[in-house]
């Protein structure tokens, strides 16, 4: 393994190898070769070129393209993947009979190529196995994640103060990008799926709140260009607008999401009564939360609440709605499980999941709020805890 | 077609069109199948998630999964892709016998289940031959290259406005970034390649500058953190460092490419001679580089230039060197052609390319030049036009 890792970080690598192998053993493959980025940083703690080969028993192999100068036990510099086998062979590594890949993350062509790796051998897709250890934090990764909120809600409680009157939703968030990196964040938008991506996070003013975008967000936004098509679109700021920030922390690796909503002076009551009718339903799904709940079945209760108190119109958009109030977030901001409508997942201890009832009113704009929780045995404990309030500007 | 497009933007889609049916006649197939984020917008001005279904002869067609909305001629809602072959045949469009995928760009999941939508058709990778029309760009492409470079180059030579003595390369990229952003930046860097990734540019201080990294970057650094090793590393700026700031441009959907380097002080002379021969050597390449120009003699060109000046210990990084100096730029910051070593390519009219022969000098750190260039019949344009002195701050 890669040298000057912390005693925490490697018994943390080693659980999460080990939970791997397990869910390996039992889909019948011999081993798992992984080479999307996020994965590598997951088995490895670290990006880089390259590949881990984690063979269902014993230690894993580390095979490094780039960059030049990593060391370690089980670490080899390869220039090109069909290196793999006759290194390992030469350390006396059987060879698998049947292996998985990500086929969900892998191009077609780097997995047909990685498929012929092992002469004889079946390959099979394992993206779906990887996805779903991941849903559990380990020990390390909910002490990330839970550093990660806090400096997060931090940031967003500064929000406001680099407001002014007469801005663009544009301008603002350049302001409150500049916050979040001052503070730390890497920047970086980690999303899985080659359909999804976006710049650092949205800035909602007004009706763009409920603008439809060819990505699967909760809320879209038009965005400033088509050739990126969600978020601020250059709306100047005004009076009984309201104001939805969705910036996302990325300050370890891992990513927390936070939303929060700005008036512009006086909003129009029902937009007020929305915005706490979302607080209302965060809370009330957070502490059903519980280990064994049917995600579903929180869809549905948010649901519920939202159609009772005659706001399901603009539940989760307009036109456009979003499927689901909740999602898993870590490496990437949409892990596994989701919240939504046919969801068969079930909550687990540890996992790590953004809940975001958001309401679109017309005429003022997207209201509601978002924070990171961890699902706990008591419930849903919140990692971005900042003040849920409508901020009145 | 969308609609509420300009007749220059029509007008250029339809060459774009036109030009890629050649392709694909030639190739032998009935259609190409289009999937990715970026070949969509190629295709049809705009992100969207669906597909662009273009056959070898005839109309193409625009199957839309979101956002909701979209119209025009061709333009058809579906949910999923299973529902483009019915939606054709009532159109009477004749079904292919051979079609393309984006083999090099989709997922492994997503290519084989889009490769068994047309019964009995054969499917085969088409990416290389979208990629290779990609190369030259159409007159609406170069005109916006034209606007983003120009605009670039304007927030470039406002850097030094925004630095502060005792400043970390951090705390100055986030100055820099903020000034790109202000300056219309969509922010989002668009790189092709899964293994490849980062936050709208790098800025190498000092000895991090020869830094190697795990992406295929000119040159890497070693990042803030092991999550997103490339960039700044937190360096303390002082005196006698060389400071290269690579920040893209992204204003229109379309990316160039420029690297202008900073000196805290003075600088050692071997460095001030290397940056001037980076300067020399992107002349000297760009005035070779006229149309039919094989790639890799440019590239030989710049080395030969490096070895006899002495400097060829220091070219293109230290312990990990890139095999490039220049490389295509557009809807992606990676573009082909590739200015390296055994490239086969040739140097057309209309390329767009990124010059970038650079320095690493140990105690110093990385000197040199980058600017996006557009091939003309009498060499290279630069469409990023500013100072190219070291500047001294």
């Amino acid at each position: 393994m890669f040298t000057r890792y912390t005693p925490e970080l490697m018994d943390d690598l080693k659980h999460r190898w080990s939970r791997l192998q397990q869910a390996v053993r039992l889909s019948g493959a011999d081993a798992l070769l992984v080479g999307s980025n996020v994965n590598l940083c997951y088995l490895s703690g670290r990006i880089f070129m390259g590949f881990v080969y984690l063979p269902a028993e014993g230690a894993p192999w580390f095979f490094v393209r780039r960059p030049c100068g990593l060391t370690g036990a089980n670490v080899a510099e390869i220039r090109k993947p069909e290196q793999i086998p006759e290194i390992l062979r030469a350390a006396g590594v059987t060879l698998p009979g049947k292996f998985l890949l990500e086929g969900d993350d892998l191009t077609f062509s780097d997995y047909t190529r990685y498929a012929t790796l092992f002469a004889g051998a079946a390959a099979a897709n394992g993206s779906a196995l990887v996805r779903q250890c991941r849903t559990v934090k380990t020990p390390y990764e909910i002490q990330v994640m839970k550093k990660t909120g806090s400096r997060h809600a931090t940031v967003v409680s500064q929000f406001a103060s680099v407001y002014e009157p007469g801005m663009t939703d544009q301008a603002w968030s350049i302001e409150m990008f500049r916050l979040m990196l001052k503070a730390g964040s890497l920047g970086l938008f980690r999303i899985a799926g080659s359909s999804m991506e976006g710049f650092m996070g949205t800035v909602l003013a007004g009706d763009n709140g409920g603008a439809a975008s060819p990505y699967d967000f909760a809320l879209g936004g038009a965005g400033l260009h088509p050739s990126l098509p969600v978020g601020q679109s250059g709306t100047v700021l005004k009076d009984g607008m309201a104001v939805m920030v969705d910036i996302a922390g990325n300050f370890y690796g891992y990513l927390t999401d936070c939303t929060r909503t700005f008036a512009i002076g006086h909003l129009a009551p029902k937009a007020c009564d929305a915005h706490q009718l979302s607080i209302d339903i965060q809370h009330a799904v957070a502490a059903a939360g519980v280990p064994g709940t049917r995600c579903e079945d929180l869809y549905t209760l948010a649901l519920k609440m939202a159609d009772e108190a005659g706001l399901a119109d603009g539940f989760m958009g307009l036109a456009q709605k979003a499927k689901f109030i909740g999602h898993g977030t870590g490496l990437v901001i949409n892990e596994q499980p989701v919240l939504g409508a046919r969801s068969k997942d079930i909550l687990e201890a540890g996992m790590c999941i953004a809940l975001e009832p958001k309401f679109v009113i017309p005429g003022t704009g997207a209201v509601g709020v978002e924070d990171t929780f961890l699902v706990t045995p008591s419930g849903m404990v919140n990692l971005t805890p900042c003040a849920p309030a409508l901020v009145i500007l």
